[in-house]
């Protein structure tokens, strides 16, 4: 049961009601009646929760579970223990957000600027607005409404923001124009200069980087997190963008809509990434190329030229997925042999 | 000598005394009251200076040292200049650990709360702490005694922190509890929103993450690092564990006690991390596995299956050691026979 | 055209000025009296902007373009579009950035000590400085003159800091000393304790780290980077050192005049890298080794062991470049060969 210090919920609810949220079929033997209090993992639910299983790995742990309700693909309901209710779906994790959603849902802020903000003269901060403690809003800048701002965090001179955003204690934004609903997590830095130098033993010589970054709506940008400027024209994360935390975002990179990188990959200056590109952990991605919509990276790869549409590469330097096993099985058997040869 | 402006020294200390906290057998040819005025490296060590010896690559810098005493494994001992005292230790670094750790103790924290500090009335701050400018102490937390809450730090909703903790500047902390003596370096994130989402091409949908952080006593985490809460249930970084920069840990992960990882690792969600396994730097461990205890993974490894108990293992995917060093004879093997084969 | 929002231009200026400027020869057919307005990238120029073409990638670009001039390298100024003035620069990229930084030259900070920033009494602060909100500057710390300590800053106790010095908003600096003319970034760690410890089931025995961190003038530190203190002597970043994000430096490492490292490199304790050297992205740097001056690391290299000066390396473990290439396709063939057996 999530620590009620920390987490407010609702509810409960029937089941009839969290199908309904979930876009879920209710199994025939189940009550639609029946009271749901909480959600909780598989292993930890008792019989007034309601729980999930979308990885098959925890196939065990669902046969096991003592959870009341359980949202499960058709194929795995006749794996269910006795008594539990099933709620039916194909996006079982899917299903499962939408009901978590509903015993905890997102909090409006409590409008309110704190005594310790410092907001310049010239900037302006819509209604609903709730400014924590000594953040800082620099001039000219302009922040929507319901935004939240958290504490510590600094809102750089002209900086756009639309409504509905959050921005993290302790994140840094400048040069940049924010869209709605878009969160910043904490210690996430946003619009500082990227890195261009003209190289010379007798001293680099810095490149005036004159973009911005353009983040659209419904972005998430994960804690601790960099995203440069561009040098010229600006740097992009497109609406529904997931980045994780520690990744790198160089200048004038353009991220279509709805691209997830994971944590600690890096994005080098100039690529292109297409919508809904999926990108590892740990990868990264040379400058000026492209990587086409729909394509997934795998975890730790580096890419090294052009990735087309819908296809899923990985390796370093990153090849088509199937010709980076190939090279993984056959290192291993050369191996092998290197070492049977030598008993 | 360390830079006195940063560094306060206690002392001097007869060897004797050195030898004792340092659990060290002073040699047979050394005078137990000999005065010892600082600790220093090998190469930059005087006659009232105390080095040690531990990694063998320095053996030419201990046999030039101008040291007045060093700590050294017997093994290296007949290595020695003349005229340099010797402290004998089968463990030289822990041995230099406890009497660098004499002439240059942890100091209490002078108690004080610095006026621009802003803590909710309905936080509680133990006594003896020192709480530094600008740092933010949100409604309900609650810190133990004798911690440093660094400069513009912020501590979120009803956290709950122990005794002699320190939290560095710019730190941001929620949804966790922190054991004693722990440590949290400057611009550490704690406890926001693991990576979860159902993924949608018409919008990914948020899961919501619904568990928390919990930190075992005396655990160490490195600047600028990331640790998620958990989604259902709690992340978790066990007692001892010591945690470099830059490091990302997603939620759900379990740590167990003292594990170590370099800086720039990372750990998808839900993996679990036996007692005692040393993680190099740069090394990813994918979700939903295990590696058992005091396991050892290569920097720079990617690990995607679990690896057992007390073994070594690294590369790309992440193998065992002796197959990972074949594997990389074997290639380099083949590339030069390829090249010979072109000349 | 820059954001003027964000960006301040100065200008117009003619083509003889900004020639001279870049120390490039304008081509013969070029008025040196046109007026030139602004700069651009070649894909958004227009006739009143200057552009350059400096990657050969973007030859078709600067074919198409409609800049009204351009720096370009004269081997490539024979594919100029009509009507485009050239400026002929054997090294355009460095003709452009002097020319960006006569439309877009820095501002001297506006002196200025903001009501919410906190200095101790016995820090002190040289004239024309800009202290921003809520920055805190310790007992003891020393700031030259025309610096600016940005919103949210940690400047601790003793520190350090020279003329004309730009510390980023949520920046956090201990233990050290910094040059003229350094900038850095937001979100940066300086000066913490290096990760030393002395290994031990029963808990692990911190090391005192008793070092600072030097940093010479003109030094870059990227966003979110992180550069621990020396254990016993110091972290020396040199001169003219640029560093891009998240990249980790660990105690003891001395980087020479000039070192280049791409965002998320790092490099483990005590390893000693020349002047010049350039570090890919993401690459790793095991401790206690030497990489010689001019040397080039290719991004995601793993090196574990001396490079010599003036060489390329790449690859896990890194070996010579062209080694390197040469193991990559001998995997990639004898992966081909595999699949065509299986056939």
């Amino acid at each position: 049961m999530p620590d009620s210090r920390f987490h407010t919920r609702a509810g409960p609810f029937t089941l009839a009601v969290l199908a309904a949220a979930a876009a879920a079929e209710l199994h025939a033997s189940a009550d639609p009646d029946a009271v749901i209090e909480d959600v909780a993992p598989l292993d930890a639910a008792g019989r007034h929760d309601l729980s999930f299983l979308d990885n098959p790995r925890y196939l065990a742990a669902f046969e096991a579970s003592g959870a009341g309700a359980c949202v499960v693909s058709p194929r795995h309901a006749d794996r269910a223990p006795p008594g539990m209710a099933l709620l039916l779906s194909r996006r079982p994790y899917m299903s499962y957000a939408r009901i978590a959603q509903s015993f905890y849902p997102s909090a409006q802020p409590e409008p309110g600027i704190a005594p310790t903000a410092v907001i310049a003269e010239t900037a302006r901060v819509g209604e609903g607005c709730r400014i924590d403690a000594s953040a800082v809003i620099e001039d000219g800048a302009e922040i929507g409404r319901r935004c939240v701002i958290g504490a510590n965090a600094v809102i750089g001179h002209a900086v756009q923001i639309g409504d509905d955003v959050t921005i993290g204690p302790c994140a840094v934004l400048s040069h940049c124009v924010v869209g709605d609903r878009v969160y910043i997590y904490r210690g996430v830095c946003i619009g500082q200069e990227g890195f261009g130098f003209a190289p010379d033993a007798a001293g680099h010589v810095a490149v005036p980087q004159l973009g911005r970054v353009v983040i659209g709506d419904d972005a998430q940008i994960g804690a601790n997190s960099t995203i440069d400027r561009g040098s010229g024209g600006d740097t992009v994360v497109g609406p529904d963008c997931w980045i994780d935390n520690l990744v790198q975002i160089a200048h004038n990179v353009e991220l279509g809509r709805g691209v997830v990188m994971v944590a600690q990959a890096g994005i080098a200056g100039s690529s292109t990434i297409g919508d809904q590109v999926m990108i590892g952990g740990q990868t990264g991605i040379i400058g000026h190329l492209s990587v086409g919509a729909g394509a997934q990276i795998a975890g730790q790869s580096g890419v090294t030229r052009d990735v087309p549409s819908g296809e899923k590469w990985g390796g370093r330097p990153a090849v088509p997925i199937g010709q980076w096993h190939r090279q993984t099985v056959s290192l291993s058997r050369l191996a092998r042999r290197r070492a049977r040869d030598h008993e």
